[in-house]
């Protein structure tokens, strides 16, 4: 009996025990009328095929996204593996497992990434882009630090709109720098800080975090029109002058840098621009990070969809 | 010596003496170093080129868009005619024209437009879209009233988004009922009443209230965002569900129809899609008279800029 | 036993008779050599699969579309039901059965539908547009009134090409009135009536008179091209004037709007570019509808095809 | 006194006397109120601008695109030449002067080209689509043999549609025997002879024969539909079967390959589509050959409108 | 036992043997526990699915693509055709099998093809296009001549590329006669032979000589980009003048005729152009070819990828 | 008499005398037949019309470009200035004169920029990269050094090019540490160092240096291309392995992004990915600069060609 070991390193004839993550469960019947379950559990190395052999229940597709303990056994069936579970129950209070091991945790330190994100916000010299970015990070701020940036593209684990947010920021504030003469780095940056915030209402997550669905707010308005609303009325309320106000919703309604990919007006000024090319930049590098790590030296990827391109990992 | 005669029925040889709208005017100098002042002024049926000799103010370029009284004759000048004129001064309080001479108005009676638009308003079941649409003719009704519906394309004229918004409302309360399976007419009217309503912020107008240019706010937000972001106000201020004020933000975000025209999230509902197809048939119908109005039976027109296509006026 | 119970309400279990559609039914023979036939049946509320042991004729895909007296029994199979069927034959004439119980029909009293639409026709004053109208009326009249609008898009059953020809109709009456001063409401109503009168050539049907298949003229010509041939022969056959000939054609030709959605010519008068407009108006809600009766208040869609986008059904 | 010089070798100061086309032509008045001619004489080398002093009439607007005599000095003007007129008369009857010195003519001979365009006619061997060639003919041959090509892209001159269809044809007959398997030599050769007949209803020419602009049924209907109605027509008429008439309508209607360029349908089958590809063909080459006779060996050109693209003469 | 019978004719019950084409092998296991082999085996005509039970090599995944020799039964297994095998070798040397028959070939006679070929570019009058040509064949000759023109979209078979140049070549001589005026013959010739001639190292090829996939040079640098530097690099060897140089490898570089279709450059000369369209009318010709041998008279495809449309096979 | 007064300065009554670049000249004829040139000379803050009396030569057309001495008056002639010279003759060797002030020159400290550059060709660490970055700069160096970075769209000033290179290398430098996960340091900062190399042969330059057209082999193959020609025959020449010499190659193929923008293939591996979006970022914040120094805060730009949007400067 081994134990919480990793779904990847499963072999036929293991017998298992431990926490997992109940991705998906049926209640069927078989030919003969009797009930089973039927689904799938995962970590973050991988998910495996369940069955459960006279079993109606408590568990069902209700439990989907929660994490369970099992005991079981692994054989082949039809060329894959699957698990033929003997015992399930929900996890409870005291019980003792990592979240990090059942779900994709973005590859960063996110105590680290996070005390450098509220450094950046520290760092800005203006006080009305400042009161903004704070008002909003007491608003989102905890769901934000959890949130994936997204629901498969990239980033779409665990702290993903941290690591995303923080990347971009670091690039944002070289490139104020290198571009400064056109570039106001305050109001760069804090348009970086804030582009996506709005995400925290655009999403749905399952119980563990993972981003489940489109809220409807998220399909009816957006993420950007949710974010310049939610900056109009921060700046409302710190008494923050029209003009800035303005500039910074501009920087959110505008960062998807073109009408057919979803910006609501374009970049008019330089900081928007940048901060569209900064999103691109980020977003398509986690892409072919997220690509490359499948790949051996010397190979091309099949068609990446977020591309619409194969990719090649060179030596 | 006429008096207030028609631009559109100056010739050569008349000596006119009245009120018109300087439309532009600059201070130049002629060869031999003299002042004078170049040129146009016009009523609703044309404009004229004009000349000043020897003159240096006070009207200048900041006059333009204003109305003056002058005296002049008219002659002929390479092909075309112009105006050389006498006397000139600005209108002052206490003259007598009519505004409705000078500038292009809608061609409805807009006190009773005004009035039906006022019932159509009253005839909404839905208290919380009432609520909305009230306070948001409240802000802007007065101006909204006067308002051109844009500045070239169609509906160039006083009162023209009151005449705009007219019709399609009319459409919209129609279509609302063959389609009321699908439709909701509150919803319908309530969007169509309101979907242009921030282009009272969008534009910036003229002394005579002709639009001359967008505004910084119309530039960097747009009329769909800022149409959105009063409707949320106004919801939150009269305690309207929060579905009903996403909805109805919904209507004014996607009223373009597509991304590509300019729509923030593409319409997702059937009122919406609905709303976006009435603005093309009032706007499409608007420019075909505009253009029909230049043509005779059996002719083709230009290319027109805003169909991109000839038309033809039949029989 | 129970007689032409509905499809939709089959459980395992259920002994029944009745008449159905037969959809599809393909010989196939067991791994032991035996032939028996597959296939599915259905009525107007769903379809279920069938099996026929040892069988081999003399129903088989020929009889694809017909309808069939048959008795059997219901059981599970794989989570979903099929139907054992123990006897079955062809409908004969004489047999009593309801063809709106088998086949989807427009949710509208077609006799009604129909009676208003020849009075819409009656309604036009223009004696040549009348006559146009009447000659093709008198062509396609029986299977226009009986043809499904399309193959799976929009109004895909019986009597839709009436339904979706006498909404647009209705819409048409409406705003030729509206827009009077640039629309000729008989040229629009005229246009309206045949838009889609072809596509009694451009379709294929099946014995119940669903849309199997596009014809080959249908593929070669298209219903537009067709239709302004019909228009044009009509017109010579009754003295109709050049000109109202050629604009009944450049109606029917240009009804999609633009070249890419098929137009043979782009719209150049104001009664093609309303009727190709109150075209998508009257298609895109009769999408809406049929996709948001699958829906709950408060739930989006799946991506509908004919949109390209989700939906939402609002409270 | 030079006769009937080149426009293109007239030099100030030269005095000649000859036979012109009046190319454009308008009364105006001098500042000192005096009528003259201004206007624009050519011939098939150039154009020059004309003045006629104190002139009103007879001739006018009303004669542009006719023949004139006239007698005239060279001078300059603000850096180019113009002709002074002394005398001036339409041409009459009994004139002596060549057509093809006035106006662009088709670089073949005409004679012979269209005797090789008739042996084309004859020699196809399927009886149907020779007497769909043949009908056709006898209803539009004189103008189709005298046609431009078009008003301005290529093959602008007298003869041109003649060339143009001569060319594709003789490409026609090579690539339907390269290709036989898949191609029907007398489908392709009588799509070819046919595909822009209807150009001599879809444009008005000149007196002498320039086309000016676009008929009105030119631009309701357009010169693919008309094509194929005049077709189906001719079809019906000579008792063709009906698949082929259908077929050969398919390949005018489809022959500009797509229907963003202009096609009421794609082509579907391989002589429709491989007759959209000869006149492209033909079109291209005829667009590089009248736009590099303009450039000297090594030279780029300016952006070619009809290209979208600068081209190169190489050595 | 029938010998080396088409696959395309294999009936239930047959038992045959000879030599097919290993198309796919995987070992896999049975629910007991049993290894056995799964793939499918071809030959020309066509392929059907095969299993060795009780089988763990020494046959496998590395042998796809090459000849086998196998005795075994055909059975019918969910209504498609399997094959048991119950013997099975590699194809050795001395084994007399016939390549043609196991693998697709050109339509055409290979040598002679070849043949007409080396004429072609024997044909060439201009000594540095020539020289570039043979210096070229010299490097490439031997795989350019079995290697097919692609990987599945149209002349995916032995032989193909040869087949595809030299159609493209016999057109290309034709109309730089037609159009001589502006078609320099040799330089349209000579980019017709080399425009695919880097193909060579663009593809990875099977055992048998079929095109599996794209090589790393394939994918990074491409074959236009490639053939360039092939011409540039055989152009500086042979002492061909620069601007020769330039011009062939524009008609290598642009010979896709647009960016969006992969053209490096645009066409700048009408060489360049020509090459494009030419290489578009045998694509297509070909592709029409290969889908029309799937249909009937008077029967329309399935929509065909590449031509992104249903195609038409008349009588 | 003002010496080298700035054109940017010139009032009507100046007289002055100077050095100044000549930008354009034509000889022309008066209406009484007397020569004079006519034409405009500028330095880096702006330009004039010029008009030189009397005058045949020897300066004309063949001289614009070059550097004059000249002495005149500035009058105003139809609203805008003009110089009428009186003596002009071209600049000879010990003239003194400043460069800088007659064209525009990048707006940094070249020799600095230089200097950085070439340590940032020494920091590459990988041999390989380094041998083909020095060997191209020993071919292109002197001319990449002053060469613009286009004709007009930015950075078309002296320097303009090795400013553009040297902003996109720091950020280069930059991100490569940033995403070095993903991105090799070395190959992305060779690929910034020469990815428009190969303008040094696209571009023809005036004497003074600015771009005036294309090349013939900078139209025929494009600064992608030649570039990678030229990577490919340096890393021969220093014996780089193939897979090096490829991926460089790819970089500068590729650098524009996508085939729509020029790119010869798509970028296929992370830091040609990279490099593009470098790129973009770079030459946009340039054309904001360019375009900001024209507007005064608060204000919005025309239409700027190169963005396709207005822009906006704010405080």
């Amino acid at each position: 009996m081994e134990y919480n070991k990793w779904i990847a390193d499963l072999q036929a004839g293991d017998e298992i025990e431990g926490f997992y993550l109940l991705k998906s469960a049926q209640i069927k019947t078989t030919n003969t009328g009797k009930p089973f379950l039927a689904g799938a559990v995962g970590d973050s190395s991988g998910a495996v095929d369940i069955k459960i052999w006279d079993y109606s229940g408590p568990l069902g597709t209700q439990d989907e996204g929660t994490v369970v303990k099992l005991r079981g056994s692994v054989s082949e069936y039809r060329g894959a593996l699957q698990l033929i579970i003997s015992r399930i129950r929900p996890a409870q209070e005291g019980d003792s497992y990592s979240l990090g091991d059942l779900v994709p945790v973005a590859p960063i330190d996110a105590s680290e990434g996070w005390q450098e994100f509220l450094e950046l916000v520290e760092s800005l010299q203006d006080p009305d882009y400042k009161a903004v970015c704070e008002t909003l990070l007491e608003q989102y701020g905890q769901r934000f630090r959890m949130l994936p940036g997204g629901k498969s593209m990239h980033h779409s684990f665990l702290n993903g709109l941290l690591m995303h947010t923080l990347y971009m920021a670091r690039a944002a504030v070289f490139l104020a720098d290198l571009y400064s003469e056109v570039v106001n780095r305050d109001l760069l940056l804090a348009g970086t800080i804030l582009h996506d915030v709005a995400k925290c209402r655009e999403f749905l997550t399952s119980p563990l975090g993972l981003v489940t669905e489109y809220s409807v707010p998220g399909e009816l308005l957006g993420h950007l029109v949710m974010g310049a609303q939610a900056v109009a009325d921060a700046a409302r309320e710190r008494g923050v002058p029209e003009e800035k106000s303005m500039l910074l919703q501009h920087m959110l309604l505008s960062h998807h840098g073109q009408p057919e990919f979803g910006a609501a007006v374009p970049p008019k000024c330089a900081e928007a621009e940048l901060l569209s090319l900064i999103d691109l930049v980020d977003s398509r590098m986690e892409i072919y990070k997220e690509n490359m790590e499948q790949l051996e030296a010397g190979q091309f990827s099949k068609r990446v969809f977020a591309l619409d391109k194969k990719i090649f990992r060179h030596q």
